[in-house]
């Protein structure tokens, strides 16, 4: 017998996803494709993923040119390069050991970045400052997530529990049985546009007292897989509960560059925390997250992601370098990516313009999307879409009939996943259903991504609608037939 | 109080790094120079870890131009870069979801990238077969392997043992706790050259039996600190003992391209597993790490790095495959670069002359500082140095007088942090001391990079030997007095 199958049981356990399954099938199908087989499509369109590049929206000029230049410094001596761009990549590779990407940096960041980063949030927080002391650069943020759970979560009795939006997206809370913890889901209420209710966390922490000790609250704003975002109201009584409950406040705020409705403003926890003043704004303990793979820049192959911790003890803090320590560097392109993502070109600069007309042909795209998404699936007997005012995805309600349940049951497949597999296989577009990311009980979802061009939207919500309609319209029959 | 006082003892008890201690010093110094405090060295000499490009090696052109080309696929229409340049940034943008490398990427890597690195192995390996189903890239070698580890070690009792060399590099070592392993150290042979010898691993293993359960050999082959090279009838014996014992066999084969010595030769493990045919070849199970940060390419800031698993259970590899899937993929020119780095330009491309000048320019300085290494540091009394062989780095025994073993503990330093303490503030010269890697009870150690330029390398030794003179005299001046 071999040595490994007494493996560990935090690796045994993890639960498979159902994206597993669909993934398989796009393989299957994309190879079918390949050998000239037959179907009602010619290829699959996937919006199971927020990745705007994979969809087809252009990376923008201005990050791709200077990191060139960073790659290949022979690139500095060409006059086709616009002169900011000469200049950023010269002033970034001055910040690298041997002037080389090629070098480690600082486990936290080139420093330079660092400090740049911490410029970023103040200017976004309208002052309230930051300290270059507090940001870990790395891989990602779901990565510094992971980092700061490794800290706050361990074997314990009672196990530590960690108050998670039902739905959310679905890496983190993988891991969070792996470290000992255990989940404390909360409900966002879907008929008020997926917004927290301070009622709701009350309730999900008073039920959890009895088997585990809750630690820390996380929150994704804008949301994923809903795109709702949370008003400065709530986000005060947010701070107010974890204040009350000694918790620690995990704001995951990777999307708070994409936003789209005309009254929707991000504001970050951080921000509305300094704002309220002492002593919440001394004592709150919170740890925000951001990435360059989301936002208009959406270098998700680069990786690079940063965690700022607010109010945490200095004793702590030093643990926690060290932590980010025991690691490599993140990639040195990942973190000049995340550098230029949050200074971009301004008004006056050589590269303004271009980048101004890159980022407004996104933007409007998305416009475009979001309007489309809403009129067209609520006007599907079936579907229902709350208003997506922030993020990279729409996550619509599906009204399943009782026969299409029996069928996705017989053939051992969770209701929504067999919506998705059909969809997949008779229209061929990719998107993942909703118990991969909770619902409550009896519900049904679907999430896909909205951050595409708009005729591949187009095309993604034709196949939908044709599809939706026969699916339906079978359905019926069969219902009809069994009665 | 603070809700994370009460932070996880995985987090808490890591063991912090003699490196910090030295760090925190080069930071100080390097801002005095800066102020332009007078000191006998204008610059810091940081040789304390293994990066090329750091220490003033210039990147390889050919693996820049294709990243670069790449990244700014407007390259592609330039005829500046070389025709075989272009075909390879073509092939590799047209192996990316939409065609940039700002997308994500399958979790084990680009699939093509993966198949090119099995024939890599096959290759290497003088046709012992690879599948491309057993090779996961990530950010990095380390990453890899912890990603095994949390497979192999987990909380139980007895503990799960993994034998670990002393010395060995510590990145891994400090992360077996907090996985609920233990260490059981087995002792490289200094006096014959670092070797690993079985009976030292037999002995080792017997020692451990009473407090854990032995499940894992870690072996780094070349060496790291010391740069041995294991012959392959060690590895035949090893392969035996393995086998013999039922543990899994961990191979961290990183530095498999940097061998200097003339009778010198890398063999994999997986070669001479496969030649050892039926049973062991079908039975032993090994992972083999590689990495994109060694080697020639030497491009660690871009992080990329693979494991090959050999022999695990199907079951277990679906486990295995679901703990990489949890995570992103790795950073996308990382992967590039790992693909570029196993398949350079052959004679006949247009870039193969260049590359072959830029490869054999490091090849000479490497071979002249390791020759020098060994002169000068043997040729001092008070050290000895074993011959490097391969990798990147030389491991030298001090030997230390009393008098400077009481003064280090008088600072609460141990004895060689002391030594390196000294040459870092008083020739500006960065080692590490052999404390923290391991080393036999009552002896003393530095290591530093040998993959610097020869001109930097001289100047490292002319320091390190002014230095180490003046120490040794005052030292002994001191210990005169007090008789």
């Amino acid at each position: 017998m071999s040595v490994v199958r007494e493996i560990s049981p935090n690796v045994r356990n993890m639960k498979p996803l159902d994206y597993e399954i669909l993934a398989r099938r796009q393989n299957l199908i994309e190879k079918e494709l390949r050998q000239g087989v037959r179907k009602p499509f010619k290829e699959v369109l996937d919006v199971s993923m927020s990745d705007l590049q994979m969809s087809g929206l252009k990376p923008l000029s201005f990050v791709r040119q200077v990191l060139a230049a960073c790659l290949y410094p022979e690139l500095l001596n060409s006059n086709k390069l616009p002169v900011d761009v000469r200049q950023r990549a010269q002033r970034l590779l001055g910040e690298c050991a041997g002037a080389s990407v090629g070098s480690y940096t600082a486990t936290k960041g080139i420093p330079e970045i660092v400090q740049r980063i911490s410029e970023y949030i103040t200017r976004r927080d309208g002052g309230v400052p930051c300290s270059p002391e507090n940001i870990f650069i790395s891989s990602g943020s779901q990565w510094s997530l992971l980092n700061i759970l490794k800290v706050l979560l361990f074997e314990s009795s009672p196990k530590r529990g960690i108050l998670v939006p039902v739905p959310s997206h679905v890496t983190t809370t993988l891991s969070i049985p792996s470290l000992g913890g255990v989940v404390i889901p909360y409900y966002l209420s879907e008929e008020q546009g997926w917004q927290l209710q301070v009622e709701e966390l009350q309730r999900a922490l008073d039920s959890a007292k009895a088997w585990c000790k809750p630690v820390t609250l996380y929150i994704i704003n804008p949301g994923n897989p809903p795109g709702q975002i949370q008003s400065r109201k709530s986000m005060q009584e947010v701070i107010q509960f974890v204040s009350e409950k000694r918790l620690f406040l995990l704001a995951d705020e990777v999307y708070q560059n994409l936003i789209y409705g005309e009254n929707s403003e991000f504001v970050s926890y951080k921000r509305v925390l300094g704002e309220m003043g002492h002593p919440l704004s001394d004592t709150v303990e919170l740890a925000s997250f951001h990435s360059a793979s989301k936002g208009f820049t959406a270098e998700c192959g680069l990786r690079g992601g940063y965690v700022e911790l607010v109010n945490v003890d200095p004793a702590v803090m030093k643990h926690i370098y060290a932590l980010f320590s025991k690691d490599s560097c993140g990639p040195v392109l990942g973190q000049m990516a995340l550098d230029l993502a949050l200074n971009p070109p301004q008004p006056g600069d050589p590269s303004y313009p271009l980048y101004h007309t890159e980022t407004e042909h996104i933007r409007k795209s998305l416009l475009h999307n979001i309007k489309r998404v809403s009129e067209i699936l609520n006007s599907l007997p079936g579907f229902s879409c709350q208003p997506v005012q922030g993020g990279s995805f729409a996550y619509a309600r599906l009204f399943l009939p009782p026969s299409a349940i029996q069928k996705a049951e017989e053939l051992g497949l969770k209701p929504d996943t067999y919506y998705c597999v059909r969809l997949l296989e008779e229209a061929g577009v990719l998107t993942l259903p909703g118990s991969e990311f909770g619902q409550k009980e009896g519900t049904h979802h679907m999430r896909f991504c909205i951050t595409t061009p708009q005729e591949r939207m187009e095309e993604v919500l034709r196949r939908i609608t044709n599809f939706h309609t026969q699916f339906m319209r079978n359905v019926s029959e069969t219902e009809a037939d069994r009665v």
